[in-house]
Order: C-alpha cells, then sequence, then structure tokens
C-alpha cells in the first residue's frame, strides 16, 4: 500500500547506488529523529538564550584562493552578502547590482552533504586566524595523502593576504598611469600589518586594527561599513583549489566570542562564522557554487538563527534541510538562469517558520490598529474629543518645531507660498469683483494669513493647508446681492451668519461630531479628491484660455501689410447715450482731445473707439503675449514634473537627486520668472496690494454685527449659518480625512475635533473683522502632504528604501502663512511672477494629486485590453464587468456633483456629498460585500497585496462582528466599513462586540442619519 | 574516507526515518542504475523515433474537482500553460498575466513520488475517458477501503463535465441582468453532447465535435487556439479532492494515438497525456501544487521529450530527476513567493542538456554567418561582386514588390515622403543661392527623384534613402566661386567632374573596394552615425532660431501704449548711392511714390526705410509668428514622440496601437497642419516649385561637358574628382553599413557593390543634366529602417514578441521618389505645411535616430553613479575607468569631426572619417583585445548577452586565427573585427585559415592601406 500524501511525506532521492552508503552512514552518525526538519528548527530556536547564543546581524563574504604549482596566490573577495548577493564583476573591477542569489539545487545538497560529513567546530576560542587553522588541521585524518607536508602547505594558503575589492579603489582614481595600461593588479600592502607571526596578543592586536583598520579603509569601504548595522558579526565562507590536495577539507567553525580577524573581512568587524571548503584542483566552479549556498544560507533568517544555536552537526543538517523545505524552484526551460533577479520590494515575515500557529502578519495588524483607534471614538461627554485632542497632541507640541528644521520642509515652504499665495489673491479679486470691493485683494490676504498661523500653531493636523473654496465665493456672491437688493448692510449680515456659523461649530465639536467622519469611504473620499482635483485642472485651462479674451490676437494677418497696419483711438462716430451723459458729468471737452494721442487705458477711460486693421474686438489686438502665456504655461507643467521625477532617475547622487526633487516647483518658478523677464514679452504678472489697508476705505477692521441692520437679521442669519455650517464642516472633514489616511502612517495622530474647534473660532474673529472665511483645501493639503514624505535612507544593498512616514511638523504651514501676511511689504519681487507660470503649477498640482487615486485607474481599465491590465488586487478578486460597473456609478457621481459645482447651485454642492453616502449604500444591492471590500477599501493597494492571503480569515471575522447587528438604515456600509479598519482580523469576533459597544451617534444637519445605538449600553 | 566532491556526487536525503523504507521500496522496484539522471535522459532521447512517438508541441490544462457529500461538482479549469503558466483568477473571473511558475521543491518531490508509485500506463489506446477511467481503476489494488462502490464513485468523478474559463465569457457581455446580481455562475450546457453514455462510436463523435467544437467556441477561446501551435497535443492534468476517498489514485497515462476527448480540454485538441490525483479531503492544496508542478515539468522542453519517449516508469522518473536537476532555487529570506515573475525576454537553449558537448548557441552563430558571409568577399574578377550582387538580389526582386503591399509601408512611405521633401528643397534652395539659381529646387527635386527612382528600383539595398549632404553643398559652392573667379562654364566643369567621379566609382565596383567596408568597426559606425544624428538636431534647432531674425519679436511693448504702435515705410532720409544708382536704373520717380501706402515687399524693393515704433532692426516687428513656429516644433516634436511611443502602452488593441505608431508621423504632421491652418498666424510654409523647368532660362536639361571652357579643363577635372570620389564612397558604405547592420536581420541581402554602382550611373546622369548628386543620407535611412520593422505577432502567453526583421522592399522607396518627382502637381497642398513642423519632424528624427547608439549609453555612464548603472555586459567586463577612456576619445572624435563639418573645411570631412580609423588602431596601445570586443563588437547588447559564456572560447579561436597574421600596419584591428564579424567561435581556427586564404585588398585613394595579402596562395 502507498499512501504518502496521506501520512506526512516528505522528500525522496533519485536512485543512485552510492547514495545507498552514505544513507546507512547518516544513520550512524545522526540519531533518527522523527520530527520534521521544520519541527526540529523550532526545537533548537526554542531553547533559551544565553549571551554568547543571542543572534546577530550578519555580514558574509566569499574569499576564493586558487593556488597552482609556482605561482603566487592570494584571497580575493568575490562576493557578500548583507541581505541580497552582490558579486565582484571580474573583469570590471566593480560590485554588481545586488540581486536574489539563485542557486543551483545541486549545490544545495552539495552543501548539506558538507556539512553532514565535514568537520564541525562549535564554539571554539581562538584568537587569531593561526589558531583556528590548527584546530581545522587538526580535525582532519592522517592518511598517506594528507601528511605534515600538506598540511603545512593547507595552513600557510589559510594564512594568506586576502584581497578585497573596494581596497584600491580610491588610489586608482588618481592615479592616470592606471588609464594606459593594463596592469597586472597588484593589491596595496595594506594588510602587512596582519601578516602571520607579526602580532603579540592578539587582543591587543584587534583593537590596535580596528583602529587601524578604519583608518586604512578606502572611502567606498566606509561607505559600505555605514550600511552595515551596529553589532553585526561576520561569517567568512573561504574556498578554493590547491593543486597538492587529494581529498577536500571542509569545515565549519562557530567562534566564541567572535573575534576580529583581522585583514581577512573587508570590514573591521568580529568574525564568528568560518566556512572553509578547499579541495583539488579542477572544481573550483562547484566549490564556488558551494560558498554562494553557504553565503545565501547565512543570510537567510531562519538558518542564521540556527547557525547560533546549534549544539552539533545534527542541529546545523536541520537547519539545511529546514530551509530546502522553504525555497522555491524555478524551471529550467522558462527561466534564463543568467539573469539576475532584483530584489523584491518587500520580502514576506518568515515568523511563521520559526513561529507555529503565529499570525502571518500580526506586526502590520496591530499598527493598522493603532493609526485608526482612539481619535474617533465617542466620549459621550461635551467637548470629550477635543480635550483627548488637546493631550494627545500637546506632548508633541516641541517636537512639531524641531522637526520641521529640514531642507525639505524649506523647499515644501517656499513651493507652497507661491501655490497658495496665486488662489488667495485671485480669490480675493474675484470676491472684490461681486462685492464692490467691500472685501477684497487685501482682505483675504489678512484673512488666510492669520487664520493659517493660528490654524498651523493650534490645529491637531497642522499639515492640512487652509485656503478659500468656490462655494464659500458663491455664497458671498448671493448675500451681497441679497442685501443690495434689501438695503441690508453687507458685512454686519455676514458678521452675523459667520458668528452663528462658528457657535454651530463649535456646537458640533462639543458633541464630537467629527467622530462621523469614520463613515467617509474610499468611494466618497476618492469621488471628492478627484473632484477637486479636475476642477484644479479644468480652473487652470480655463484661465489660460482666459487670456485670449484679454490679449486678443490677429490671427490671419498678412505679414507683407504689416506696414498698414496700426490701431488708433478715435472719437465715437455715433456716441451713445451713456457716453455723452459720461462726458457730461465729467465735464469732458470732447473736442480737446488728442484722441490719436490716447493710450489704450486713457482711451477706453473717454469711450473712445479703436481704429485700425490692427484693432481687435475691444481694443488692439495684442501681440505675442497669448503665445507666450501658452509657452510659459506648458513649459512651467512639464519642467516641473520632470524635476519632480528626477528622484528615480539614474543620473546624479541620490542627495542631489533628492534636493532637486524636493525644490522642483520652486527652481521651476524661479527659472520661468527669469525666462519671462529676460524675454520682456508683458505677460499678466500677479498683482499683490502693497498697503497694509482695508480696499474700501468705508470700512475698519473691526465689523458691528448688528451694525444699521434690525435686530431681526441677527435671528434670520441662523438660517444661512446652517448651509454654511453644513459647508465649513464637510469641506474642511473630508481634505482632513483625505490627510489622515492610514497609508500617510502619521505617526503623531490626527485631531479632527481640534481642526473644526480651530476652524470655527476664527471663523468667527474673520467674520468680525470682515475677513473672508478658509477651511481645508484639498489639493493644496494633498501637495503639502506629497512634498513632506520620507523615505528610509541606510538600508542594505537591495532593500528598497521604504516610505517612512511624514515630516510632521507646524514650521511649513506656520512660515508659508507668516510670509502670506508679510507679502504685502515685498510686492516688488512678487510682481514679477506671470500668472501663466503659476497657472502652470496649478495644472501640475492638480495631474500629481489625481495620481494614487485608484477611481483613475479604474477609469484607465476601459481603454485596455484585458491582457494588459496590471496586477491589481481587485482585479483578481472581482469580475471586470463589476469593476467596470464600479467605476461607472463613481463616474456618474463625479458628473453630477461637477455639473452643480460650476452652476450657481454649487450652494448645494455640500449637501450632495452627503449624497454621495447614500449613492454607495444603494450599491449594495449590486455589489457583494466580498466584492466592495475590494473596490471601496481604505487601504492602499500596496498593503493589500501583503495582506492578500489573510482576506479570506478577516473577512469572515469582519462580518461576524459587524454585519450581525441592526443598525439603522443607511449606515450599513459604512460601519462594516469602519469596523474593517479599525478592527481586523487578528482581533477575533470579542474585539468587535466591544466596539459595538463603544458604537454611537448624533443627528447632524436634519441629513445625516441619526444614530442612537443604544447609548445606555454603555453604562 | 569522506571525498563526495571527488566522486561523482548527486544529492542526500535528509534523514528521516520513514525514508528509509521508502527507499527500499525504490531499490527494489527500480534496478540499480549507475548512470546519472542527465545520462538517462540522453539515452533514453536518443532513441529512434517511431511515428508514434514524435513529440510534438504540448498544451497542458489543469482542471480541478472537489466532492463533497451532497454537493454537486464538476471539473474546473484552473490553470493553462502553452509555454508559461496562467492562472484563472478565481473571483476576477479572467485569466492571469502569464509567469514563470514557481513550485516548490516539496510539490516536486512529491510528484517525483507520485510517478514512482502511482499507476503509469503507457501506450494506451482509447477512444473516450470512459475506457481511460476504467484503465486507470482497474489497475487499482482492491481493498476494503477501496471496494466497488468507491470505484463507481471514482468512475463518475472522472466522467463529470468540464467547465472552462473562458465558455461564459461571451455571453456575459450581452447580459446585463448579471451586472445587478451575484450570481451563482451556472456554465451553459455547451458540453451536453459529451455526458458519457450517449455518443455511438467514438471515432464518429470525435470528428463531430471537433465540428461543434469550433463551433461552439467563444471568441476567446478561438483567440487562443490562434496561438497554439499547429499539430499540437493536449496533457490533461487531473487534481481532485473527493471526501469517500481514504487513500489517493495516481495515474499517468500516455494514450496513442492521440485522442480528441471532447469536452475535457478549452481547445478541441487531441490529448496524448493524462495525469490523474485524486485523493481524500483536506489536501487540496497539496494536489493543486502536484498539478501545477506536472503541468509545468510537461512544459519543460527535455521532460517533455522524454514523456513522449519513455518506455517504463523508469524513465520518466529519470526524466523528473533531471529536470530536478537543472533546477534553480530561490532562497525563502529573499523572494516573496507570491510575486508573479515576468517571462524572461528570451530563454537559453536546453540542447546542451539533450546533446552533451553540443555548442551552447550554435543555431544563432550559424546564422550569424549567413548573414555577414558572402557579400563582402573579394572574388578578384573584374566585377565579380556586382555580378554576385545582381545574381544575389535578382531572385528577390519580384517579392521586393509583393512584400511593399502593406499598411506598413504605406504609413512609412507617407512619413518619410514628408520628411525627404524639406530637406531636398531647403538643399536646392541653397544650393541655388550658392550658385545663383544655376541649380536650384527645381533642380534639385528633379535629381532627387529620379536617382531616387533608379536607386529603388535597381540597387542592391534598397531600404537606403538617398539625399543630399552638407560636404557636397560646400563642394558645389566652392567650385561655382572658382569658376566665377576664373570665368569658366560652372555647369560644364562639373558636368566633367561629375563623370570623372562616376568613373572612379565605376572603377571603385570593378574592383570590389566596397569589401573593404568590413573594416568599418562599431567605433567609426557609431562615430559617423552619431555626428550626422547630431547634426540633424543642431539643424533643427538652429532653423528655428534662425526664424527669430525674419521674424522679429518686439519684446519689450508697452500693452498700454499699443495704439501708438505703428510701422510705416518712408522715403530714405538719406539715400546711399547704391540706392540712387537703384532708383535710376530702374527708372523710378521718387516723389511720386505713396511710401506710406507701400507693403512690405514694396518698401524693401525702393529701398524705402521703416519708420515708427513697430520697427525691428530691418522691418516691421512680425506679431506672434516667431512664438507660434516655436509652439509647432514642440508640439511636433512632442506629439510624434508621443504617439511612437503609444504602441507600448497599454491602451487599446495590439492593432490600433501599432497602426498609430505606424502612421505616428504623418498623423502628427496632418494635426499639426490643420492646428496651424486654423489659427492662421501666417508661419513660414514649404514652398515648392509649381513649374517643371529650369529654374534660370539660360540653361537646358543637358549640359555639354566640355561647352564653353578648354579642353584642359576636362583633364584638370581629375583632380577635384578624386575627392568627390572619397566623399561619395564613405558616405555611401558608411551609410550602408549602418543599413545592413546584422541586428537589423536582413533576409535579402545587401548589395554593396550594386549600391555603389546604381550611385555611380546615377551621378553620371545628373552631372550632363545639370542636376545636383545624390548619396545615401544617414539619419533619413536609419529611420527608414525604424519604420519597417517587424515584430511577430502570435506567440504563446507570455512569450516576448520577437523582432523578426524588416520589411525588405522597394515600394516606399520607390513611392517615395515618385511622389517627389510629382510634388511639383500638387503645390498647392504642400504649401499648406508649416516649416516649423517639419523642423519638428527633424528633430524627432535625429533624436530617435540617436537611442540604440552605444556611444550614448556610454556618455550616460559619466553622469550616473556606479551603482545606478544599468547591467550592460561590457561594464561586467571592462573596468569602468577604461569604458570611460573609450568614450572620452569616441568623443573627441566626434567634437574633431563636428568642428570640420560645420567650418568651411567640410570638404576634408572624408579624409577625416577615415582618419578615425587610425585612432581606433591608437586605442589598441591602452586597451586589451578583450575590452576592445566588448566595447568595439559590431553585435547589439542584447545578442552579446546571449552568448556571454562562449565568449572566453570564441576570443581564442578568433585570436588564434587573425592575430596570427601579419598584416600592413593599419589593418590589424579592422580585421580583428571582420574576422571576430564572420567566424565565430563555432568555426574553429581551421575556418579561418580558410578565411585568411581568401583575404585580399586593394589600394583605395591613396589613403587605405594597400592589401595585397597573397594573391597567389589563392589558386
Amino acid at each position: 500500500v502507498w499512501m504518502p500524501l496521506v501520512r506526512q511525506s516528505h522528500w525522496h532521492h533519485p536512485p543512485h547506488s552510492q547514495k545507498h552508503r552514505e544513507w546507512e552512514r547518516e544513520k550512524d552518525s545522526a540519531p533518527t529523529e522523527p520530527d520534521t526538519p521544520s519541527q526540529q528548527v523550532q526545537f533548537i530556536l526554542g531553547t533559551e538564550e544565553d549571551d554568547q547564543h543571542v543572534p546577530h546581524d550578519l555580514f558574509t563574504e566569499l574569499d576564493e584562493i586558487c593556488v597552482k604549482e609556482g605561482k603566487d596566490a592570494e584571497w580575493k573577495e568575490t562576493a557578500r552578502w548583507l541581505k541580497f548577493e552582490e558579486d565582484v564583476e571580474d573583469g570590471g573591477e566593480r560590485w554588481s547590482k545586488p540581486y536574489v542569489a539563485t542557486l543551483t539545487l545541486h549545490s544545495l545538497f552539495e552543501l548539506r552533504s558538507c556539512i553532514l560529513n565535514g568537520t564541525v567546530l562549535l564554539d571554539v576560542c581562538a584568537n587569531s586566524i593561526e589558531e583556528i587553522a590548527d584546530m581545522i588541521l587538526g580535525q582532519q585524518e592522517q592518511s598517506t595523502e594528507f601528511d605534515e607536508h600538506v598540511r603545512a602547505k593547507v595552513r600557510e594558503v589559510l594564512m594568506k593576504k586576502h584581497h578585497h575589492q573596494d581596497e584600491n579603489k580610491g588610489k586608482k582614481l588618481f592615479n592616470i598611469a592606471h588609464f594606459f595600461a593594463d596592469e597586472s593588479k597588484k593589491p596595496p600592502d595594506l594588510h602587512a600589518l596582519d601578516k602571520p607571526g607579526e602580532g603579540s596578543s592578539a587582543e591587543a592586536k584587534n583593537g590596535e586594527n580596528q583602529e587601524t583598520g578604519t583608518m586604512g579603509l578606502s572611502k567606498a569601504e566606509l561607505r559600505f561599513l555605514k550600511k552595515i548595522p551596529a553589532g553585526a558579526e561576520v561569517s567568512n565562507v573561504l574556498v578554493g583549489e590547491l593543486d597538492f590536495l587529494q581529498q577536500p577539507i571542509v569545515a565549519f567553525v562557530r567562534l566564541t566570542p567572535a573575534v576580529l580577524l583581522s585583514g581577512m573581512t573587508e570590514v573591521p568587524i568580529p568574525t564568528r562564522f568560518l566556512f572553509v571548503v578547499l579541495g583539488p584542483e579542477g572544481k573550483g566552479h562547484q566549490y564556488h557554487e558551494i560558498g554562494r549556498s553557504m553565503a545565501t544560507v547565512m543570510t537567510e533568517e531562519v538558518f542564521h538563527n540556527v547557525a547560533y544555536k546549534a549544539q552539533n552537526r545534527a542541529d546545523l543538517v536541520a537547519g539545511v534541510d529546514e530551509f530546502l523545505d522553504q525555497v522555491m524552484v524555478l524551471p529550467p526551460g522558462e527561466w534564463d538562469p543568467s539573469i539576475r533577479i532584483e530584489p523584491p520590494k518587500n520580502v514576506p515575515s518568515q515568523q511563521k517558520r520559526t513561529m507555529p500557529g503565529a499570525p502571518d502578519d500580526g506586526a502590520s495588524h496591530s499598527e493598522l490598529e493603532k493609526h485608526s483607534g482612539p481619535e474617533l471614538e465617542r466620549t459621550g461627554r461635551l467637548f470629550g474629543g477635543l480635550i483627548r485632542d488637546v493631550k494627545r497632541k500637546a506632548p508633541w507640541f516641541w517636537s512639531d518645531f524641531r522637526d520641521g528644521l529640514r531642507l525639505q520642509c524649506l523647499a515644501s515652504f517656499l513651493f507652497l507660498y507661491c501655490a497658495c499665495m496665486s488662489p488667495i489673491i485671485t480669490f480675493g479679486g474675484l470676491l472684490g469683483e461681486a462685492t464692490d470691493n467691500h472685501i477684497s485683494a487685501m482682505e483675504s490676504l489678512l484673512g488666510a494669513s492669520m487664520t493659517g498661523m493660528v490654524y498651523s500653531l493650534f490645529a491637531g493636523q497642522p499639515l492640512t493647508i487652509l485656503g478659500s473654496t468656490g462655494p464659500v465665493l458663491v455664497f458671498e456672491q448671493i448675500l451681497y446681492k441679497f442685501c443690495k437688493d434689501y438695503a441690508l448692510s453687507y458685512l454686519s449680515l455676514r458678521a452675523c451668519i459667520g458668528l452663528w456659523t462658528a457657535f454651530f461649530c463649535i456646537v458640533l465639536v462639543a458633541t464630537d461630531a467629527s467622530s462621523l467622519v469614520c463613515y467617509i469611504t474610499r468611494f466618497t473620499e476618492e469621488a471628492f479628491a478627484s473632484l477637486i482635483c479636475l476642477i484644479f485642472i479644468y480652473e487652470a485651462l480655463e484661465k489660460l484660455s482666459h487670456l485670449r479674451e484679454i490679449y486678443p490676437v490677429h490671427m490671419h494677418s498678412k505679414l507683407d501689410l504689416l506696414t498698414t497696419y496700426y490701431c488708433k483711438c478715435e472719437a465715437p462716430t455715433h456716441p451713445s447715450n451713456k457716453t455723452l451723459r459720461f462726458w457730461e458729468s465729467n465735464n469732458i471737452n470732447v473736442s480737446g482731445i488728442a484722441w490719436e494721442n490716447l493710450t489704450v487705458t486713457e482711451c477706453r477711460y473717454l469711450h473712445g473707439e479703436f481704429q485700425g486693421p490692427a484693432c481687435g474686438h475691444n481694443g488692439p489686438y495684442a501681440p505675442n503675449v497669448l503665445f507666450w502665456c501658452c509657452i510659459l504655461f506648458f513649459s512651467t507643467f512639464v519642467l516641473s514634473s520632470f524635476l519632480k521625477k528626477f528622484k528615480t532617475s539614474r543620473y546624479f547622487p541620490t542627495r542631489v537627486r533628492s534636493t532637486v526633487s524636493d525644490f522642483a516647483v520652486f527652481l521651476t518658478i524661479v527659472i520661468m520668472v527669469l525666462m519671462d523677464f529676460m524675454v520682456g514679452i508683458p505677460s499678466p504678472k500677479l498683482h499683490v496690494p502693497h498697503m497694509f489697508k482695508p480696499t474700501r476705505d468705508d470700512r475698519g477692521w473691526f465689523i458691528n454685527p448688528i451694525g444699521p441692520n434690525p435686530w431681526w437679521t441677527v435671528l434670520a442669519a441662523l438660517v444661512p449659518a446652517l448651509l454654511c455650517t453644513i459647508l465649513i464642516f464637510m469641506d474642511q472633514q473630508i481634505t482632513a480625512v483625505i490627510v489622515n489616511r492610514k497609508e500617510h502612517r502619521l505617526k503623531k495622530g490626527c485631531g479632527y475635533h481640534l481642526d473644526l474647534f480651530i476652524v470655527a473660532v476664527m471663523l468667527g474673529v474673520c467674520s468680525v473683522m470682515g475677513l473672508p472665511w478658509f477651511v481645508a483645501a484639498t489639493v493644496l493639503s494633498i501637495t503639502h502632504v506629497n512634498s513632506l514624505k520620507v523615505e528610509s535612507k541606510c538600508s542594505a544593498p537591495g532593500e528598497q528604501p521604504k516610505f517612512l512616514g511624514l515630516r510632521e511638523q507646524r514650521v511649513t504651514g506656520l512660515m508659508i502663512f507668516v510670509l502670506m501676511g508679510c507679502s504685502v511689504f515685498f510686492t516688488s519681487l512678487l510682481k514679477l511672477i506671470p500668472m501663466p507660470v503659476l497657472y502652470g503649477i496649478f495644472l501640475y498640482m492638480g495631474v500629481s494629486s489625481l495620481r494614487g487615486i485608484q477611481f483613475f485607474d479604474r477609469l484607465k481599465l476601459f481603454c485596455m485590453p484585458a491582457k494588459h491590465q496590471p496586477d491589481f488586487l481587485y482585479l483578481r478578486h472581482v469580475p471586470l464587468r463589476k469593476v467596470h460597473l464600479f467605476t461607472v456609478i463613481q463616474l456618474v457621481c463625479l458628473v453630477l456633483l461637477w455639473a452643480i459645482k460650476v452652476t450657481p447651485a454649487a450652494i448645494i454642492f455640500p449637501m450632495m456629498v452627503l449624497a454621495l453616502f447614500f449613492v454607495r449604500k444603494m450599491m449594495d444591492f449590486c455589489f457583494s460585500k466580498r466584492e466592495l471590500s475590494f473596490l471601496d477599501d481604505l487601504m492602499p493597494e500596496g498593503k493589500l497585496l501583503d495582506s492578500a492571503k489573510n482576506e479570506a480569515k478577516r473577512e469572515e471575522v469582519t462580518l461576524a462582528g459587524c454585519w450581525g447587528w441592526t443598525l439603522p438604515s443607511g449606515c450599513e456600509i459604512s460601519c462594516f466599513y469602519h469596523m474593517k479598519g479599525l478592527y481586523p482580523a487578528a482581533l477575533t469576533a470579542k474585539a468587535a462586540e466591544s466596539q459595538k459597544e463603544r458604537a454611537a451617534g448624533t443627528v447632524f444637519a436634519g441629513c445625516l442619519v441619526y444614530l442612537h445605538l443604544d447609548q445606555r449600553q454603555r453604562t
């Protein structure tokens, strides 16, 4: 009866006769163990640690030698491993790229056989390579082939000098002679000190050498030394062909304690392991492969621990067996072994191999939990959330300033200052137009600056950037028109509304209403963010195309007729009544005017007419300006994108690249301003007010909320204030959610309540001072966050730099708004900045904010044939038509929102964003929960891929914990989503239960569903 | 004594007690064989083939089933292999990307054990799955656990319906209801026919089903069917969990003959192999992995052959062992097994595994040999090379026209027509300026058209595009000035020189001088090509910047003063003597002119002056034109680059993408012309003559070579003719070498002698007709070649499309020049094309021709830190400083050449190209032969990587064969290089010897070294 699949089956071996004898021998040497290698390894690693057997980080170096009759030889470093393999390129005299070591199965089995049959010396105490050599040689059996003479020769070989790759690099650079000759490489006599027989006390020598060692290191070696973690030890693998040997010598030595064998390793670090394979001539390649296998195995996490803890040869063999059990195999016909595989982005944890039953990615789960946990809990006390926010953020306050003192922050601040100025001023200008200059650019600057400074100093999430939003503008327009029609004081009424709004917002803070933001799912968030980005892009292009009207172009001009072209001012031939009245009222003597000599402005003022072949619709054609603006606009976009991408190019050192990339936008602005200045075409420029005073003389910096208005207006203001509150709340919190996304790995936490509180207070202040209101601006905030990303720098060769988080600090935000306030004082500099350059920057910001929005990835799928679609996780798990359906729904929502946002109906825009929740709820009927979990998940694609294997498990638990409840309609999905974020699989259903106890809700603006989940259950 | 490394060692097995028993059993079942698996496999594959055991291509399908109590189950296709693995994405209902199957070592050993212990039925004759099932079940041992009842149930399972992934794809697309429900997928009853017990005669059923099968296939299935090579057979792998089984059933069946088991496989192809693993519940994943391993092993070339030829179980086991021997292993800690590895660009040949001692890449070598072989051999007879060329090309003549009837050729022709027109006309214009219109645009058009047509029809390499070159222009300028100074007839003297040059060129053809092109190494070729490309780019930019003078821009205009701007014509205040004389001679009444009303041209003609604030240096400012030209120029460049790259984007089906990419430049021109037309700015346009007559009326279409000149000028013309000959020869042949590069994989061969002959004849004709001379134009030819590249379309999923070669035909070339001749007739259309668009196209051509030039890759290395440098082969084998030195020398040569080319010294330019050979010779002193073989090799990078392993071997042979000779100085390197190209390693030194006999040389223009290597030795 054959049933290996049923029983615990392991692998079998090919039927070679010689195997049999080895097998018999194995039986004698290693006692029969019933455990699998995996169990053995778990047992070995489970033993208690003593001081000498604590695993350290390991650096492995492979040195090779080839001793032939009559030739001088030395050990030559041929490869090294910190995490991945780096080879010495023989001809190229350089290190290869780090790569995933592909080994042959053959050499691994040979390695196993080496350990099984070779000398194994564990916990040897030796101070020099001489002692070690003696010990190894002492273990070899004496025979006719291996006599004293050979022994001495082998000892001599082991003493040979070691030549390391980086040693003579520094020198060669300065030695021009090397350029012109194919010199035989003679290594410098750097390690003359280490020649055998010279040292007195090994210990003293070690200390000394560590000094001289570090001193004598080349630049390349020093740089490499920095990459090795502190406390690391070395494992030296020495393989070689010796022509006088008849049989191979194999030895595995573990030194206790680790000893600095100077000259042996390229960096002065003590050696812990030594693996020696010396054999007769002709099998060099085979030995090389065994050496590589040993080094790779030693680099591997689990075997490395086994090597530190092994008690005997059998433990080491078990380690190799366990390693073999875990390897992946590439079939010969499908892969070219000469390709060096690039190290993967991240390697799965090997923990499960050492601890059976341990969760696969427990670490990341607890991390997730920590990140999204307490901030959004409802406290049930008045201002409970606010107090918690303050308590949470207070300890970080000083570090928020210390952490800001970085070059990257300077780059970020310069970029965002330029980016923020233009919308604030444009907004002010538009507001001025709409309100007859009651509130204009100066007020906008002052308000933004004040609000921004206070927000940056005290908010919960200072990375959010405040700005002006479209709906506010629409609201002010309507309000001003209303006041004008009913002869009310606009500024006073506005102050009332503002104060009410501030009050409502503070009520929302008091009731912890911000905890409702957890109902904002990826669907809503992406639809909102996409919309804002698209509007940004649209407006950039729209403003550019608007220049066509300001600077009309003579399209079909004939170059030959240029001499006949002119555009003169003339007295109107048939002056309209309005014109006549104007002349009269201003006492203008029409006949006394030299019309022909008037400039464009004068002519317009005097209601003259433009006449001539070079006149456009309402003024002379402006030559060159429009096309020059187009060139500026697109050049700015292309240049800033290019400079930003420069970071990932191959050119120049990392430092240069990342600096250029950080300063990309600022550099672009500087370059473009210089270009514009040099060319001198009169392109439109940024106009900053140059005096610190209200735009209209009939208003001051303090507005009486009642003023000339009747008293009941104070109460009537309550109604528009409610609308404003929704507007402010939605704009502020959705942006905050985007900034506080889990994938940004914020360490200092967020503070939704505190954010809203500060916004509310400043809203009140601004209202009383007659300044516009400011809330979080989505695109600017995303740009700010993106400009503050930090990646790990010093990692083992081949390891990908990791996204570590953001520079969470208050300095950039503060500086942006301080400088904005001071802008009045350097108007002369700012007025050099051409507007098209700023539009180009907007285009860049819009486009770069769109990147990373999954919705757009999904949109692109429509144009891709299935076989070209990227390997997104959701495409593996959700049918394509469902993905498309999801995208189409989102697209329709987006189009509707757009339609509302750009029409005067923009005032109901926040309501429509709320409507997104309901759309999302409806989607529950056409999508399964599983599909939604993939399509509407908070976690970024990368994270999802990591935890793909846990998907099924986690889903069950979440569903069990969440879907079992009966929630008021409209909230299930959000809740499910929320729960998923907070309580992933690792926490069992029990955790979900306790969450249930804490869940609670509140009424919000008659529009959010009233969530009153058994408040009493809390007790 | 332990010495596995010394003896033939294979692998060992871990010490598990249970192994022992298996081992003992193995010993009994498989007779002890002394051979290694590799030897066994070679023995098996060496057996004679009979009809039934010829290996076919294999398509492997993995179907799985999971039968549980009370649930209906069916076989579900989960993966398939044509060359790489494709999985069914479970949730996504789609095929994954093809990837390299990474297997666990564990499952491979289990597979081995399955074959060793399961049922193996070879050469079974069965007509239906029923018969096969009976046979398999008949082989199972009867036991209490496996009784008749279970047997019947297993049989039933094997009969179950098979569900294939692509089956219901077509339907779902049209079924909207599916969009809104999470329907349980019920497969359509496509295979109702195939249910057991319904068929009558299996044979008849097969035929019938093949019909209905193909009929009933979905679109996706039909598309996949096309990818399967003709004559392929299927191997079905069936694995499943059956809850009623107590022990696994494993069977490997080879059917003889192959039988179409309808419904079993997704495509109607007969099944040859069947591998079944059915086991008890709970080990589904294990079975799946065994199934994948089996499928992967079956897909592998060598095992696949073994499977066809195996005589017994032991042969199969040997096949698996041999497979295991060849696998590469990925260590667990360095790789994430969930990553699907992309298939590599090409996989090394597995031939060496089946034929010991066979050369590694013999195939590619013989191919190389074929390509560069006979064309350049010296025949030793007068016109021997020319006759051979004609003989070689004649059989292809008709196919040259048939092959041209492709859409790609249309695209190529339209693009190149536009690209060629402008330089020809520009050149004509410049020539007209230089020669007082003796030879101008009309002559240039006619000459180019005539020469081009004849060349395209009869040349050896019709892919070369003829054009005008800078040195010719310089030569004509000098000649015209000389004639003017000495009062000689320019056209007659030119005709003499032209006829002499044609004569010399024909002498060069007669003496097979073109065989000297083999001395053009990559160093020379790249320096020359880079230079021409850079000049192209430089000229494009230079012409654009030249527009600044033609269309001056009013830089610092004030928009407000636009009303006061004008530029009028006025009578000159202080007319110069010249002006006065002009007025006098033309009888112009100055006072009678209305100066103010004159147009620009009139004003210039009458020597008026421009006055006014809108006047520039020498005329009125041209508004908008310059900036509009810039926009056109860069838009053209960006758009054409983008459209060209569109081929490799992920969007739209391949057909659309490749069409857009082929037509990229033409589309760009059309779009830009439309844009320019719509905007209407008077940008400069292409001006084509609109009448077919000589530009000057005092000349005809036939020039008397003596004419008014004294008789001795005919002889004196001999001297400049020699210079011209060098010029023509170098330009023509270097370009031809670039076009005929081995990496272009030309199938119809080249014809250097024939090319030169046609050029010479047409040069004579053009001289007598007074037209300019035309030779091969490097950049246009490269562009032409690039636009005709063909890649393989139908390849197995995951296989990279291969570059197959070029569309070698005469149609595109012919059409370009025919249409060019006809251009006179559609001037009205051509004059819509703005010049900046054509400049943009030049920039694009220059930049895209630079790509792929190794010199530029090496230049880039200067800016790259070592760790970011790409993994070029030469970087692995040559020290970086040597690479840099090589680049610097090349750069210096380039700069010198540039300096000569752009100054009037351009006439000696061809000499300087010759000087490159000597520079290359000097480099022999600072570089080793090995380094030069890497840096100065003909073969493209890709090819080099393939044959990296042979490098050493080949080098030895080449050196032995080539460096042993004593050659006249100056030719060694070229010869070495030549030898290397012609006779790579596979041919031994003997071949090199025979080459030596054939080697010969000739004197050439007093500058090439006379090579007369023992002509008598030939006999």
